[in-house]
């Protein structure tokens, strides 16, 4: 039955995804003005996140650093575009214990500038090279309008900073990360992600490049989720880390970022939840499936101990909810909560020699035989739920992915049902900022390497130089 | 050889520790006064440090949650004792972007107001109890005086907050965590910790009662590891965290706290390392072989990746370094970097069939058959070493564990020998605090379970009611 805790997700949308927020149990608001609660629900997501993620950044050579949270205020000023872009959101330490500050510290909104100053006393040599560190922590920027997960003041990520000695090599490692991204959101999170390059307008502050990879919601929003930065040597000069090249000659190291965020959460939700609450790819599911008795049988609890303990021994997160609630509350539960397959079993079936396995992506109950049950069953089940919820995400993207050829089109599109929209650009800011007076829509990224729709500017028509993928942000 | 760059630790204790924290790469100071960097080689540690608590966090039940980082001031301000205790060390966020805040917020240098003030919301009744909640994360507490791992601004650390029906559940659960710790230090960090009660003084700013594990340094140093509190409905009643009981009765939960902390770091160098850098014991090394091949030789090569894929498949986490650096360096880097096992293959004795394995714990080299050296010669040698760590730290803890009848055989043993000290104590702080003028030296911990030495104070010599286990701490 439908979930009454949930508004549905085509009458309000924004309604819609806090429900959903709330009846899984994944975040509340706090106390804390624009600072949320991530409960256990939403943690174990989030460590399931960054385990994953984790695993591949050190399977290419990466290590873990923490790096202070305060940034004093003279070190963050060292590179000015950096500055100008944080400023307006950065929350500022004046007081310790009970006495003013001589200086007043930034809570980190990024870490670049004390990487860098790290760097900077810890090579002197290309042989030094690369330094490929990242970090998982909390960042602040204050935010006036916060939604859960999807903007909040504190928030959680994981932030690279690499420097390098060759621009090439700094390059391939921007790009390298973005992979990473793509992979993860196609793979794992069963998000078909569009990735591309950053408008100079819409590019990190200081960065020569951002690749960008974007996500479409099912209300056909787009969600930046994960970008990566090429710096070029901008801020090892403004932050002096040089080395020793091999022409023995001191040189300013190239240098990376990369980061996403606990928004992922968010976009997981987006795309892939219903009226009935969480749906979660099993991949990322931190419970793939509950095993759940009807009734207290002998035979029943038998083989629901057996099937549960053969699971687990094959790497499927499985668990038996044999709490005190009624069965029907067990499955809405197990519903809201996103949990990818539900095995009912219970006398009356056995003694038929059949259980029951639910699929919660599609709803689907399936009767089989009881034999029928084993691990391959359950594995071969989720692999498919977790193949089948990325074609039906594809398809949505794909049907609310659109072409415009001149303003007037796109101003259709936006009013009538917003999407991914493909126009071309001439590249002159002037564009960008009349196109983002349309309900906001903003260039999502340059999708570099496909040709151009009809060589004339979406909006002064004059000659495009790239294609540009647009659309209204979270 | 000796390792230049670290102070021996006979001449200068304090310099050798520092000496060997910056010869390890384990952290650095930042530019950020008061604040580290955390290096890769010591985030490992810290790393497999969480990998290993967390597992069994969660196998006692507990989940992992997120809090805010920021407490407002009017709701740190509820529980008069907690703010008394930590008013002194709290940071101020005042200005968020450019505008000053109405309330100022502090950073938070402990969660126990952010827990109940979630908790208040999201418990009605008995059924909701026990929630068995963790994070982990970052505190800051303003300190005048810092050291690496021992003392910084911001440190890193798990908080655990739980809430239960009864007195008697909870007691339980402070009991049990602090077993957990002694757990952790004992069989993993192989530091043979003491366990007991903080006197009224020293307990934690608003519990009933606070358990404490304390370890002893090498130089016979007390360092408080971990701690277990136990609030009563101390905290529930300032901020009002009620639950319908069984009798259908409003009753406040009973709450508890327990904590430990990334100083654990600098306690396990304390303890276990030499002039010669860094020593782990093998459970918590996050690198526990190193293999080094000798000259570029075809057989070499074969053994060398043959024993390092067999052991990563056997879980031993080992390497092979074949960097271009020359063997004498990749050995005393080795060392410096406290791998627990090394293993030698050369060319010369590869003809005499030979290899040769050498322990960081003890610096013995050991030339044994090519054929011994197996997986199980690996673990059985890492295991060994782990139980010989264990043994030389607990030989040194008793050696620096004394007993006193009087001030003067106090005073004469912290003047000569500091380590831990044995008396007994009539409970008066008067006591507590003369004892104290003695070179700072404080009760560590109250050993419930042990009989009075003499039944007599200490200090005043009246009827002693504790025996009391005392010391100079960090």
């Amino acid at each position: 039955m439908k979930n009454e805790a949930i508004t549905s997700r085509e009458v309000d949308f924004a309604k819609w995804y806090t429900d959903v927020v709330r009846a899984a149990k994944l975040c509340d608001y706090s106390s804390v003005k624009g600072c949320m609660v991530i409960e256990p629900n939403g943690y174990a997501i989030w460590e399931k996140m960054q385990r994953i993620l984790d695993d591949k950044f050190k399977e290419l050579g990466h290590s873990n650093v923490q790096m202070p949270v305060f940034i004093p205020e003279s070190l963050l000023k060292k590179e000015g575009e950096l500055v100008e872009g944080f400023a307006p959101e950065v929350a500022w330490i004046t007081m310790g214990g009970s006495k003013e500050l001589e200086e007043r510290l930034a809570f980190r909104p990024t870490s670049e500038t004390l990487f860098c100053d790290y760097y900077k006393d810890h090579i002197s040599s290309y042989r030094d090279l690369p330094k490929l560190y990242n970090q998982w922590c909390n960042v602040v920027r204050w935010e006036k309008e916060t939604r859960p997960f999807l903007r909040s003041r504190e928030f959680f990520w994981q932030e690279g900073h690499t420097i390098h000695e060759t621009e090439k090599e700094a390059i391939e490692e921007t790009n390298r990360m973005m992979e990473v991204y793509k992979w993860f959101h196609h793979e794992v999170l069963a998000i078909p992600s569009v990735t591309g390059l950053k408008t100079e307008k819409e590019k990190f502050a200081g960065a020569e490049f951002t690749l960008t990879n974007e996500a479409l919601m099912y209300n056909g929003v787009a969600l930046q989720a994960g970008t990566s930065h090429y710096f070029g040597q901008k801020f090892a000069k403004a932050y002096d880390v040089k080395f020793l090249n091999k022409e023995n000659k001191q040189e300013y190291v190239y240098q990376t970022s990369w980061g996403t965020t606990t928004r992922m959460i968010g976009g997981l939700i987006m795309v892939h939840s219903d009226d009935y609450g969480l749906v979660l790819p099993p991949r990322i599911a931190p419970k793939q499936v509950v095993i759940i008795p009807i009734g207290n049988d002998e035979k029943v609890n038998e083989l629901t101990n057996k099937i549960n303990s053969e699971l687990n021994q094959n790497n499927v997160v499985s668990y038996i909810d044999n709490t005190e609630k009624s069965p029907g509350f067990k499955f809405a539960e197990a519903e809201v909560n996103g949990i990818p397959v539900r095995i009912e079993i219970g006398a009356r079936d056995l003694a038929n020699n059949t259980v029951t396995v639910a699929r919660r992506d599609t709803r689907e109950k399936m009767t089989i035989e009881k034999e029928e049950l084993t691990v391959d069953y359950i594995k071969n089940l989720l692999e498919t739920i977790q193949k089948d919820m990325y074609e039906r995400a594809l398809e949505r993207r794909d049907k609310l992915t659109f072409t415009a050829t001149n303003l007037e089109e796109m101003e259709n599109i936006l009013n009538t049902q917003p999407g991914f929209i493909h126009a071309d650009w001439c590249g002159n800011e002037e564009c960008e900022l009349k196109i983002k007076e349309i309900k906001g829509c903003k260039s999502r990224c340059v999708l570099e390497n496909e040709p151009l729709v009809t060589g004339k500017c979406v909006c002064c028509s004059k000659e495009a130089k790239y294609h540009v993928l647009w659309g209204i942000q979270y």
